[in-house]
């Protein structure tokens, strides 16, 4: 009896370790090196699955793993101290991610590191088959530049992203539209260029004509949420003031302070120092998730500053929303509304302010020049913004 | 008599404890958190000392370490896994760093990355007292800008940082000068933005009245050495030319590819595209390390493009070296040369193309425009470069 007790649990022990080998073997052979790896750095990779594979050197590690979509998966080492391991299928486009470490969570060295999740970390591309449209190509060039700008309200120096168009300095009559375009929780005003491609979606729908030239102003949303990538020394007055963080990491200003550095301090300064148009016609807002949820708030308490709408993944308008602003419905030209399909597979997704496609519907129906979009197979993730982005901008300041 | 031994092994032993608990308490106990730490990072901190102390949760692991200027320090694990410990006093200015989590080189977690030793990794700063020149205040501010442009040479889009000064784009007929700046090796085309302050450190000279309005470029001189903060997807015809990296990490291109690069498209798409005055009295090139060297080669082998030199750590010209070119003595109205005193210190420092005082001294006796500056207790680091940009930004563009 013992023995055949030892034979079972013998027998179930060789079946899972084939179970286990099958599943390695059933991984696609085919990784090639991220395209958000750090220069010549092999790993992480990635598969035509959609499998993050990574590798690190950890002699003397107990246990390492890649921790990707809230999931750990285990990697095993070899012989010489190397740790391997990879993930299951992720879903097309960019994921933050991290290693761990023996208990510790740091960034993959071989990536390159984004903000996102309140930190500076590790992220990763899996390829789509719509990725050409934010592809760097022999276009003529935008440029992303870093401001540095006085807030009245923050009494600090704080930091823009502002994309100029191509050809911006040397048509020195001709004024732009603009569009200030905000993060998510979380974020900062590096996510849109970095993570989220702005300049390339921009230049490239420039070249083809699908877009009208405009400026677009990236700052941080979560207010003093991180200091500029310029750091300040300790013994400067600035230094005190940006350390504030009222949101903290991951801060959550839904139209707060923010609200009022925008209206008071940054539209004044882009307004002054670029060539904008400078009308209600010509200014848009849009946002991701939180910064959907702060143009959504925005907006409706002013309709007569922005007259184009964009809320990716971060909730919708409804009838009732405008039913006692007039203004909005007679001034806002555009208002285009968009989630990931995975969000809306998902019993929660959308539920900001009740279902996204019918409320936008009834503001059709309403008059309104009202545009849904879904992103098909993205969650609530940068590739279902990317999109988002490159839909918007073929609509905006066109009315 | 084997008592004694014992005794005197065990004495000993606790004399080393003595000793090692000394050095414990004699470290200054007024640590504040990094002032380049991420967004609500504590750690890691610098004390008055110039000691570097940092801190991660690792329950599981075996060893962690601290690696900074060559030197790997124990970190010591508290009974919730936590692993605390500190350097030994460093130089003020900018160092490198990274964490060893049992045997895995791992950029720490609580700090920003910058580009250096080939790689997207953690960076301290050790406060001085001439910080203040770097600092971010309340004045006018120029741009840092993000430039994608197309290099024939490496038939790629290639991107440079363009610093662009206060006003630049209020004032439509002024044309600036231009400096051409770069990096070292194993650096790119961030370095003199993120960790040099190049912004910062112009912004405030110009406004204090101590230095022309410019313009500053910055491109990467290691050649491909990296591709672009914006990745490129793997299906774009630039991928391939961009992963091509003659270099690899740690490229070093003296003047083959990059003084193609610089003189055949760079210069050019500057001169197109940006209102520099476009003629050799108002063009400079300077650089750090290798970029000295580089504007070394560069700079006598085109009498007729520089007028202004900038070598900072990286070599001299001395009178031998222009003794066939007639046209530098006769064009070039500045030669700058500066190193950290620590560089000067070592026999090997300041080694290349014989003793950079000596070599200025001649070269000023003979007629020309020299300068020679020491950085003071810095060594082949930022600060002294910093501090040689200060300098020579004072004395570049006024004769």
């Amino acid at each position: 009896m013992k023995k055949q007790l030892q034979k079972f649990v013998m027998a179930l022990l060789l079946t899972s370790g084939v179970c286990s080998a099958q599943s390695q073997t059933s991984v696609v052979e085919d990784f090639k090196p991220s395209s958000v790896n750090q220069p010549g750095k092999e790993y992480p990779m990635v598969n035509s699955e959609g499998r993050v594979r990574t590798q690190i050197s950890a002699p003397g590690a107990n246990k390492v793993q890649l921790d990707i979509g809230a999931v750990k998966y285990d990697l095993v080492k070899d012989e010489k101290g190397v740790w391997t391991g990879e993930s299951a299928p992720q879903d097309v486009g960019f994921h933050y991610y991290q290693l761990n470490i023996d208990g510790a969570s740091v960034p993959d060295p071989g990536s390159l590191y984004f903000f996102g999740a309140g930190r500076w970390g590790s992220g990763i591309e899996i390829p789509s088959d719509d990725q050409d449209f934010f592809a760097l190509k022999d276009v003529p060039h935008g440029e992303l530049r870093e401001v540095p700008y006085f807030s009245k309200t923050s009494n600090s120096v704080r930091r823009a992203y502002i994309y100029t168009p191509p050809g911006y300095d040397k048509n020195n009559s001709k004024r732009y539209p603009v569009l200030y375009l905000q993060h998510g929780m979380g974020e900062n005003e590096t996510g849109w260029g970095n993570q989220g491609h702005t300049n390339l979606i921009m230049d490239n729908l420039i070249a083809e004509g699908k877009a009208v030239p405009f400026i677009i102003v990236m700052e941080n949303s979560g207010v003093n949420f991180e200091r500029p990538r310029n750091p300040r020394p300790e013994n400067t007055a600035n230094a005190d003031s940006t350390r504030r963080r009222p949101g903290g990491p991951g801060g959550f200003d839904f139209a707060g302070e923010f609200k009022k550095i925008l209206l008071n301090d940054l539209i004044p300064y882009v307004e002054a120092n670029y060539r904008v148009a400078g009308d209600m016609k010509n200014r848009a807002m849009a946002g991701l998730s939180m910064g959907g949820m702060q143009t959504r708030l925005i907006t409706l308490a002013n309709p007569d500053v922005f007259s184009q709408i964009g809320m990716f993944s971060g909730g919708s308008i409804s009838m009732d929303d405008i039913k006692n602003t007039p203004d909005f419905k007679k001034n806002v030209k555009l208002l285009f509304i968009s989630y990931g399909s995975r969000e809306l597979e998902n019993p929660r997704g959308g539920g900001f302010g009740g279902d996204p496609k019918v409320n936008t519907q009834s503001l059709k129906e309403a008059g309104m020049n009202t545009h849904f979009y879904v992103s098909p197979g993205t969650a609530h993730e940068w590739h279902s913004w990317r999109r988002s982005l490159y839909q918007f901008a073929q609509l905006v300041f066109k009315n």
